[in-house]
């Protein structure tokens, strides 16, 4: 039996041109055999289903080829969308939502009962690949308050990779909700950059990347044709100290900085907008999106 | 440091008699040295938060002397509960609900989101050992339609047990949401008990548990005590075939049946509404419930 | 086939009250999973079969729950009783025994040959659980003439706890003879109560346990009252050089203090004749006899 | 570092359609996950090093993505190269090269001296991957005399696979030069389109690919046009049988014939002079050269 | 630092005669690798301590060549010499010792106590090589009584091999002291003879040895020119059954019949009393003792 | 089926001398289990097939005995033999044949495919022992040119003994041609002398032995009595710069002091003409041929 086809309008490429695309795969994929990727996936770069099939085809392919990814998700939009039909008016105060047990509930009703398993069932389509799990289980992710005021909104104060661990070895594909639980097991709901980033410092990753809305980090935000595509983390916090970078971007920004200052060798912003970005970066030689390490190479040397 | 008491009002027995009812579990204890037992709780058990604890408190305290148990849950008022909340009338045909694509999203939201982390939370009150799963993880549950004018109410077309016997090669403790997905990645709504007993005949159990809210299954079910403490597959398929055993129950008997008669060695009936009401069964000397066996012991004398 | 009862005189607790007690023990069961605790056993503590039946009962249930017990025996009543019998006259030296060869050779017949296979016997009772091992048996007693006037008295030179570690990764319970041998093979008869603590450090216990014939260490002698039931090396050293601490329980407190000091937690000295005190001690609240470390948790405070 | 660009002329493929190409390979990557593929290559398929080259790569992507490929070579040429220039004759008796002690040793020389280690090192050229390996090495290949009259011409007489099931375990690339020895250690010259046909049985291979000089089987040899895509073993035997196969493709065709017949799922005639034609044949849809299996579809319905 | 040399009279061989006998093992040696042999030592065989010593050497060096040989032993003169210095008097019925609970009590001193760790102590002196085990141990030997009237004298009911497996896995060299117990713990004393031979079906060994005090079996007693080197059980029974064999030899003839019927392939009949009997019969080609199989070569032949 | 008997003249010795011979050799057989021994074998000291037959005997013998053996062979009489057939005039510089294109892939072809599957084979007689490999495989020797004038005769510049711990862990005797590879993956021909010192530092093993055409190191070349069976280091770099040791001896020490300075504890230079030497030097107590240690035993003392 054939597999199914998942062309997807490649007409006109000719055998030899086929083959040599592969070949051009293979140092990328020696390169990253059994290394770790966390992808943060979700907010607003989850779009239909389409999307999303081809974001799983993405996950499915890096695993296929030897890769270990993890998927981290929020779902910011899902939950103000139940919030809304539930009569509940959502309440913000510095950005942040604040939560109260009911809030949490319903973000945790939402997160891992309808956003994580939407994305374990679109790469499960490829076989019995992924396994949804939240902060709650096993004691993944362990939160402490952010801020009275907020509620039951969380910090993380510690991630015990065990169970991740435990699912990669079984070349399972983790894919994370960001509910976290205190010692009593009071649950909270946690940013999901801020975990995506030291996710993938507990769980050793060699890759941090971020699927956004944008195309990658602007030195002016007004312009595009000011995209970033290297920076370092200090160079980020200049930045963002000198008030050039603002906004939406900042927290994402600030958790690449903790990321590869805590020994994540690359923190990637990339533009989910666009199919199969992933492989493109990961197996290809086109530079898309913004890399981020912790020093310039220059700095690196001796 | 010593660990926090969990006494709960034993003050007036002697140290001679603690020690006695400890080596009175020692037998059982050594019987049931991992083997794997399935609890199904939920519906109407799953009561107050005192009860979930009590709850949790029996299933570390199974897994602390060696078994392996895997907690099925169900969670039918919860589910109605939101419903109304959103404003959308269940409606219900020969007892089972009609499920449209909506109402398949506010189950899996419900049991995925709510009543699974919560029953998870409370056992990790103890410790890092409960991960929530469904159906839809690792191709656990492969579902199919039960009748087209139901939607998306789920039969059990399989089960691949795998991660489950990886979770407890793990020593960590199962806890399921009985959500399925077919072939195409669809969700499904599958009875409770239903899963409970294919589970149990996939993951090789030695016992099949229901914790309901009645003290055991009676011969007169308006007699109290008619309550038939142990019973047969043969004798149950004639107590439904006479018309004797009626309504609620018959679901239930029938997965124990179906059980039992795949090689689950005892299906039981208990009354979750008992403190404790599973270490009685297991580790005392203490006749509870209604015990289900293929065959009698002299059916299966030569 | 239900498991024979070992109910000993609890008719009157309540089912209620018997789940209390299980769920009491928990905490404690989570606490000494897999660690490994060293019950020295015998001397005056060893009675008649019965209870060498209770003891059994509760080495039994210990491994059942997870933990990794270390049965250390002697038996100098045993080997006077033989002396006897063949006509030869025990001789003491500062309380010591003289051991010339022939005597030697029967502190290893009755120690190998009739006390260790009478533990490994009423251990066994309960399945194929316990192997009885000597000093003899794959080095792992080297012993050195304590005393040339004494003749085959040893001291431990050295432990190889390789075979005790490989029957507990097989949850075999050894249960040791303290003889030891030299490097020509020369065989030596060495007090049990030493073996136990150099054993509890070799296999890095967490729980070195002396079941004794006294309800624990007192303050003073006479005074019943006076039983202690913490302390502390230093406070024992205290005792012994200020000439308060005398006798035979001097030998026993050196043994805890070496213990302590070398990295074993806790030593205990039990009253081996209340039935069960070693569940007692590991399972329940009751604090029961005296209970050494190495430092005070106030010393041990920063 | 990023690693050498490895493009061989794919300027004007768009970063969306070499992604897709990427994608198409998944499936195929998925179903061939671990499995075996013994690939015989050499004779007039070794062509210059650029050649090589392109084929290590092939076979290294191929372990890249998780297969498990087998290098089997012969050397004809190579062989009647040094010959010559030693001065010895070749002596062809029904095709098959007579071959005295002198001639066998030349043979042996140049396979697993010449041949072999540039296959080697063309692998090795991407890392530690590949391993040499004879027939001689740990009994692999154990050889009886074809014919007397042709002297140290082998026949296979049996294989132990057991080295290849441990480099493979390792994730080396077995190269296999096909010298024999008998049971006196005698070696023998064996053609090497049967030892990968045989090799592929006792290695359990899923495939066995003969990368050869032609575009495929033809039903007409004088017609290109009658390329046969997909054929089965009974169908090639009536072709021999019928003489309609003839020459140099029948010990070829013999030997695939054996494979499917012993259980090797698929045996292919691949045109090695197409660049990449192995990895054509293997992860797109393009359909390359003739595919052979023990029976067609319809053979094998009930 | 040179080991301790070990020679025993050899000053007049040359250098190259030999590496000649070290080369001669060779093909003794690697038959025999990882190969289990079964050896009884004692009861007459028991010499002095010089016997004893060649004995272990023999052991030691079975064990360094890659075979793993397991010691089984009696006692019965040892047993008898303390009886008699506790003033008992042995009593037989039809050769076999009555055994009243003193008597069984005084055998497991002597085997357990004294016997089995001497042999241990002389395989020590070589390092931590040899565990001695008794049937008490672990389940080993469950026995039966033999008879009402002899009281503990005990048949073997089973053998459970775990222990042994799991000591020659870690390759120690078990030594086992013939005392069993019946379910409810109590100890019998069984006939070493008898229990080499289960042993021997139980742990698969390939040879049975006994060591004795006779050049082997003689066709007629009192012929020592009717020495039998090599016989068959069918043989052997008709011998026994014609009343050609009688006396002592009948119990351990029926042992080996009773192993080389179950499986045990070779066993032997070998003289104790030559100083390193074992090794000649394993490691060079001089024909000793009586070697005893399941049939002869003609017969095993189709 | 009995063994072939191997015996080479040794009829006169009894059947006691024979056991006391194995005998002595047990505490050798117990120093060396386990540890690796590099014996460089070839050049001169590779006669005929007899000599080759009985080093392969050795070898065989000492993996029987629980050694592991890795041989480490040269061939330069094969290849100037070669050479010469094929009317190429070998060219020397300083000693050293100069090496271009032609000639190392002669020197291949002859080491690789001669003389390596020369030393397999007759190995193999044994059994399926031994396998071919070269430091083109798997990345084992990285060659660096030594002196441009000097073409492709190469210096070591590093080992990845991983191959060779893989094959050891699986019981084979490695048989190492000393072809390398610079990261091109050209071949260069190395000198077998100074490849065997540098594999037994990376190998980690415990003796290097050389087995040449001498006797041993003479303090006086000319004077067969000053055999030297001891010496240090020191002692022979002094001999070196002294100009006491010249000519063809001088790089065989060298590696010697090289491999003893980087921690392989002794190199022995042996005769490889007295039949069975490497079994006199590892198993009897005749001193024979020079033991080179870092240090002398005095040196060595604190």
């Amino acid at each position: 039996m054939s597999p199914a086809p998942l062309r997807t309008g490649v007409p006109d490429v000719s055998a030899a041109e086929r083959a040599a695309l592969l070949v051009e795969a293979l140092p990328y994929i020696q390169r990253f055999r059994g290394l770790r990727v966390v992808v943060k996936y979700g907010g607003n770069a989850i779009g239909g289903s389409d999307d999303l099939a081809l974001f799983a085809q993405d996950i499915v392919l890096m695993r296929a080829v030897g890769l270990r990814p993890i998927v981290v998700h929020g779902g910011g939009p899902q939950i103000s969308a139940l919030m809304g039909r539930l009569g509940k008016e959502p309440e913000f105060r510095n950005g942040l939502r604040v939560t109260d047990a009911e809030t949490v509930g319903i973000a945790r009703m939402v997160l891992r009962g309808q956003v994580n398993p939407d994305i374990v069932s679109a790469i499960n389509a490829h076989g019995p690949l992924a396994v949804g799990v939240s902060g709650e289980d096993a004691g993944l992710i362990r939160a402490v308050p952010r801020d009275p005021e907020l509620g039951f909104v969380g910090d993380v104060a510690g991630i015990d990779a065990t169970l991740i661990d435990r699912l990669l070895a079984q070349e399972l594909i983790p894919v994370v909700a960001t509910i976290g639980a205190d010692e009593a097991g009071q649950a909270y709901n946690i940013n999901a950059d801020t975990v995506a980033a030291h996710l993938a410092v507990a769980a050793r990753a060699t890759k941090l990347v971020y699927l956004t809305d944008i195309e990658g980090l602007r030195a002016d935000v007004a312009d595009p044709a000011s995209l970033i595509s290297r920076t370092t983390a200090r160079e980020l916090d200049e930045m963002i100290h000198s008030g050039r970078l603002r906004g939406g971007m900042v927290p994402k920004i600030e958790a690449c900085v903790l990321a590869v200052r805590a020994g994540v060798p690359n923190a990637h912003i990339l533009d989910g907008r666009v199919p199969h970005v992933l492989l493109l970066e990961l197996f290809t030689d086109e530079g898309v999106g913004t890399m981020i390490t912790d020093e310039s190479p220059e700095e690196a040397a001796p």
